[in-house]
């Protein structure tokens, strides 16, 4: 009987979601005993529709396209499936031959794994979870493939963003950053710098209150000090009593729509400072970005297909694959792929632990620096800066 | 008596400002008549305060950064000189044995060029202005320095964004351009398509009054369509009476602040159609990016700087540089660049052509799509996207 593998792809997409699909297609070909990979069109509710798309014969320069794809090639949604659907799914599976489900997302998608699972119990079917999410927040992991290449876009155009801003120092910029709940996305910010004063001057994430008098005396003591301030927030502030930091603008139904951290913030300084301010929300921008994919994200994405459907094909079901850090005597970067039980996955949101931020809460710590330099993957910036050696110079001439 | 050069950065940056610098200091080196290129460090007061830096002895390496540095390696101001300003200048340039002046900016700097010119006639001073934006507004040039990096990153931007909206057709993603009066920038992000139902759906120019009903009617329609739904406006959109589209915030001494018009976009589709919107400001990103620089207007930013000094040293002054493109039978892109009297650029903002904007003021023509091409130099998109090529064999086979 033919053995055949099912990927599915769950919520939003990340740089490289697609390279995680290429190293599960690889996987299952070089295996030499699966007959087809099937791409689930359009997400979870593709099952139910049994709308498969066959990668087995995709010609391999096409199939490497998937490393330069952003968003999923295969489509994704954010359909909640019901029990009824899951209970459908073994008789589907067993029609077409599938054997190992590789559902592919974040914690919500882990959660969609672990029923699947449950569903297929004592069917021979076997499904293993393979992480994606920008945001970092999955739990039991190191971290996410997604979250390397979200890092690296938000250090570099943040580190571009300084220079811009230092070249013409008279406004306050107030990058928005993704990641409502957690600050992981935030913090790499941080990897902007490459000496001190370099931007980003300021960074709030979402773990920490946020309070506006420190925030309006930080702005304003740095504007005095450089001209120039570039500030990275988290989109989903919050104040002391938990509220977002923005009131809300309207309500649709049983949502509560809220505006934007960056433009409020930017209203706060000239408001309440006088200084000229605006802000930038690259948003889904981030996430979507080839040119600033980090490769070193980009080749656990696709380490981490591979892990899943050999986890799969080794007798696994019930897991997800996640990466553990070797502790290594020259603190240089070693990460292995593992696998973990989806119950110890599922619905738990992992936030930046208190020893990634400073105790005023307006910056990270040295430790979170170290810690995920590795995965933004960022190299040498080229930039020159002719003002600063002239300002230097006449200081000491002086 | 030795001759010397003073380079001067004039408002807001562009991804090749610096290269137009590196093509000057280039220049001047070659010609082997020069003793020092000044750079004025801070923009337009380092005249009167003299912080004058030497680039005449950076080694080539370093010189060569200036290629990929974002921002000014030098410094800008908005400052506004006075007559005083300008009377002062022909006696600190003769101090310094400066003997050509090549101020580098937009409208508001070419205005400056004019006015530094007058107040060195008869001196023997010559000044020759660099043309930079991104926002493509100057007269009298077929194109500025600046613009084809700022076009090439919006339209790979939304290339992106298209991939990851379609990805997960759920939502309506607006994304804000810059250009508040000029839609140059806007219209480039056309070039995101490679085929028809590629992003951007719609795209929303200043120089056209915006009509909301229109609006909604176009996203509704196109939100059934394809689930997903890329709209690109610019954010200085305007009301048939002239008014901006989003109401004023607050205003602030002389100024009036109003919010983001992506932002205001997105809330409307929201309130008015209860499909779910999001929004999207690149911003500053935009004018800042390395990776998506094209090369061709690096290029062409060197190749002002150099025809500058050398417009000077042939003896012009009082003109800027301009770019001509070459009608070619073939259709292929030549430009070769000019000079123009600095009287016919001054102060004169260029729009979008009508010819370039489509009859419902709801995207651009073929005619501006040509145009823009060559300057943005986009390479062909490697994307994959097996979605559409299972919908198409399905929609065959049923």
């Amino acid at each position: 009987m033919e053995k055949n593998v099912l990927v599915i792809h769950g919520g939003g997409p990340t740089a490289v979601l697609n390279a995680s699909l290429y190293g599960a297609v690889l996987a299952a070909r070089e295996s030499g005993e699966i007959s087809h990979v099937y791409g689930a069109i359009g997400g979870s509710e593709a099952i139910l529709k049994e709308d498969f798309l066959d990668l087995m014969q995709v010609p391999e320069e096409d199939l490497k396209r998937l490393l330069v794809t952003p968003g999923t090639a295969i489509g994704s949604s954010r359909y909640a499936l019901s029990d009824e659907d899951y209970a459908k799914m073994p008789e589907i599976f067993g029609r077409w031959n599938i054997r190992y489900v590789l559902p592919t997302g974040g914690n919500g998608t882990m959660d969609t794994c672990g029923k699947i699972q449950k569903a297929c119990e004592n069917t021979g079917i076997r499904v293993v979870g393979i992480p994606k999410t920008i945001d970092n927040d999955i739990a039991v992991t190191d971290h996410t493939p997604g979250y390397g290449s979200a890092a690296r876009y938000l250090a570099e155009t943040v580190a571009e963003i300084g220079a811009d801003v230092k070249s013409l120092p008279i406004h306050v910029c107030i990058v928005e950053a993704m990641g409502r709940n957690a600050g992981w996305i935030t913090a790499a910010s941080a990897l902007a710098r490459e000496k001190k004063g370099d931007a980003p001057h300021l960074i709030y994430l979402p773990e920490r209150p946020f309070r506006e008098e420190e925030f309006l005396e930080d702005v304003r003591r740095l504007h005095e000090k450089l001209g120039g301030v570039v500030v990275v927030a988290s989109e989903g502030l919050k104040k002391e009593n938990g509220e977002p930091i923005v009131p809300p603008l309207f309500r649709s139904g049983r949502s509560v729509y809220y505006g934007d951290v960056g433009a409020y913030l930017a209203e706060l300084v000239i408001r309440k400072l006088g200084i000229k301010a605006r802000s930038e929300k690259p948003g889904i921008c981030g996430r979507a970005s080839i040119p600033l994919q980090s490769a070193v994200d980009r080749e656990e994405a696709v380490l981490a297909g591979r892990t899943a459907f050999e986890a799969a094909h080794s007798g696994q079901t019930g897991v997800m694959v996640s990466f553990v850090r070797e502790d290594r005597a020259d603190g240089s970067y070693r990460m292995h792929p593992g696998t973990v039980p989806i119950q110890e996955v599922m619905m738990y949101e992992r936030k930046v632990p208190d020893s990634y931020i400073n105790t005023r809460g307006n910056d990270v710590t040295d430790a979170f620096v170290s810690w995920c330099r590795p995965l933004a993957d960022i190299k040498h910036r080229e930039f020159i800066d002719f003002q600063e050696s002239y300002w230097e110079r006449k200081g000491k001439s002086e």
